[in-house]
């Protein structure tokens, strides 16, 4: 490791993440210059005599090399701005209330710089409902099979729900953001989870091996989630939900907001129907998150069975008049009539729930069809 | 009635309705010449031979004056443009596909011009679901209890439940906009809701006495209940469902349209989460829909209890701590500590959460309160 390394480690070790006044006197002066200070007890930039004195007195007894060898007993590592593995047009400039991490803790095989690439954050209640499990787990599954990294927080319900079919899928990927280190077990019903993240995806940090996860330290993470997305999936929240501190992180960074509906009556879904009523996107599948966040894909489901053309819904004696409408030139009824070999009277009565359905259009010359009608693609129904 | 009042039931008897050239026919030449054209089989206008032939044949069997008395057997009554009971404002311009109704068949107390002053048509799956019919009812009775007449189509399902909640409310009210003559009982099933809206609502057809529904009556009946509503709700609809017509003409007469959310795993469920994918607003009960409709709602339900202010959602510290930071000058950490009476530290580890929640601002002077922190009317958390 360089000295800026190990510096900025030392750091994370003794500074909450995301403070503004550390992270740009780090910019200023470097790493080791900042570290220096503190642990002198010196103010530096715009880092109060408040914070560089506490730091003296926790750096006191601190040696960084303890974290590097308790990393590296995890097979951790930890990567800084300019790394190859950091993403740094994911976290370089986040533009919301707080600063971006000084460094990251990395635990598993999977390349970080590269996932991202392709990432979609799905997050929610812990106490989430058999049906939001469900929902996250198809989504989790759905994303990494069309390659795609699913992120999340490695909690209870929603999370590990998607997180575990990520797993499963015969592609893609997921990365778990932790509020501890990335040798902490938490929650610790999910120690077999984790390990399968630490052993096939990727388990991401701020915090140095054994921290604790806070409740600060949660809302801090969720910046993470969001920044390392290109957009947030929210499946269930109740209305005093974490994961809408993570939609607004995402919306704040720009990235894009979606959630999942669920029933009305369901208080686990309050939270996704106050996104959708304040613009987030509707999403029902995997399908429609990367229809939402906008890539090409290639092997996507085949849309739902529904009208892709108002025709296939049509009775057989409202088909034998629509073939007989022409399409270029405008016909009156009984014209139409003639061609279709049913009664003038017939058409006028099938004729207006055509133009209903656009399918045919009028003039006062009469009727032809539209571009619907004559089947070409059909703009989708709304 | 005058000469135009019968010659507009006479075509309407006569003639599907909807049509453009019969309409604009009405317009310009008057409903009584246009009658007197069309019964001696002689074109006039844009209405062609075809159809003037027709309904030469069907008007010579035909006395406008049994209509008029079956109508007044039912306790009917016909209004046409002009009528005080009228709705010019909802129904004298319809951009949409087809042409205005020529008159309306009206039965039961309520007056039509007053109550689409207030009307918000709630409509769906005739197979609905008992979620869809739950939360179907739900509006119909929310709504109607806030004043507001709740329009549909009379149908079993989502139609039936909406008119059913409506006429459990204290007031309000319930219009029934049928594809067939107002004294016809369809659906049989819902004899006796029909029988309860022609007592305290309003029953509205296009049709004569004794038609029959058709599957273009329907169609062509669904842009009256768009029409005569500021909105239309979407409860429950299959990706094929006529509903999302109905939907579809809100939209293109410029009303609002709004989906009920309900399970991603339910097909009943499959259309209104398209509408909301392709921009229909998200709604969730009577107060939601209200929201949308954008009307002053004097007598609304409480919001749902949710974070209004993230303070309600702090620890005993981090109130402290919040407490301590200033309104309007920028503080440091320390200074910040010694008011709350907490360590320095602690501050410095709670700052930045209430910082992502929103509550304190930092600049390279300290910390302050936002307006949201100093418990000012907060932004709604999306």
């Amino acid at each position: 490791m360089t000295d800026d390394t190990l510096a900025r480690l030392a750091l994370s070790r003794l500074v909450e993440p995301g403070q503004w006044p550390l992270h740009e006197a780090v910019q200023r002066f470097g790493a080791v210059a900042v570290w220096d200070a503190l642990r002198a007890g010196r103010p530096i930039g715009a880092v109060s005599e408040a914070i560089a004195g506490g730091s003296r007195v926790r750096a006191e007894r601190y040696d960084v090399l303890d974290d590097v060898r308790r990393l590296e007993r995890v097979g951790g590592r930890f990567v800084v701005p300019g790394h190859a593995e950091w993403p740094a047009l994911s976290l370089d400039w986040l533009p919301g209330v707080e600063a971006p991490p000084l460094g990251l803790f990395l635990r598993g095989p999977t390349v970080l710089s590269t996932a991202v690439e392709q990432a979609v954050a799905v997050v929610g209640a812990r106490a989430s409902t058999v049906y939001g499990a469900h929902v996250a787990g198809e989504l989790g599954l759905g994303l990494a099979d069309r390659g795609w990294t699913v992120v999340s927080g490695g909690a209870y319900g929603v999370d590990g729900a998607a997180h575990g079919g990520a797993l499963d899928a015969s592609q893609g990927g997921t990365i778990a953001v932790l509020a501890c280190g990335v040798d902490v077990t938490y929650p610790r019903g999910h120690d077999q989870l984790l390990e399968r993240i630490a052993s096939d995806g990727l388990i991401v940090s701020e915090h140095p091996p054994g921290c604790a996860p806070t409740r600060s330290r949660f809302l801090i993470r969720n910046r993470l989630i969001a920044a390392l997305s290109e957009g947030t999936v929210v499946v269930e929240a109740a209305l005093r939900s974490g994961s809408l501190t993570t939609a607004r992180q995402a919306r704040d960074l720009s990235r894009h907001v979606m959630a999942v509906p669920g029933p009305v009556t369901a208080e686990m879904s309050a939270g996704c129907h106050r996104l959708l009523r304040n613009g987030a996107n509707c999403v029902t599948c995997a399908a429609d998150v990367l229809d939402v966040v906008g890539r090409l894909v290639l092997d996507a489901s085949p849309e739902p069975r529904g009208p892709v053309s108002p025709r296939d819904d049509l009775t057989h004696t409202e088909r034998q008049v629509l073939d007989a409408v022409p399409v270029r030139r405008w016909a009156g009824p009984a014209s139409i009539a003639k061609t279709a070999g049913v009664p003038t009277m017939t058409v006028q009565q099938i004729l207006p729930p055509l133009q209903v359905a656009g399918l045919v259009e009028q003039s006062l010359s009469g009727w032809r069809l539209t571009a619907l009608g004559a089947g070409r693609p059909a703009r989708a129904a709304s």
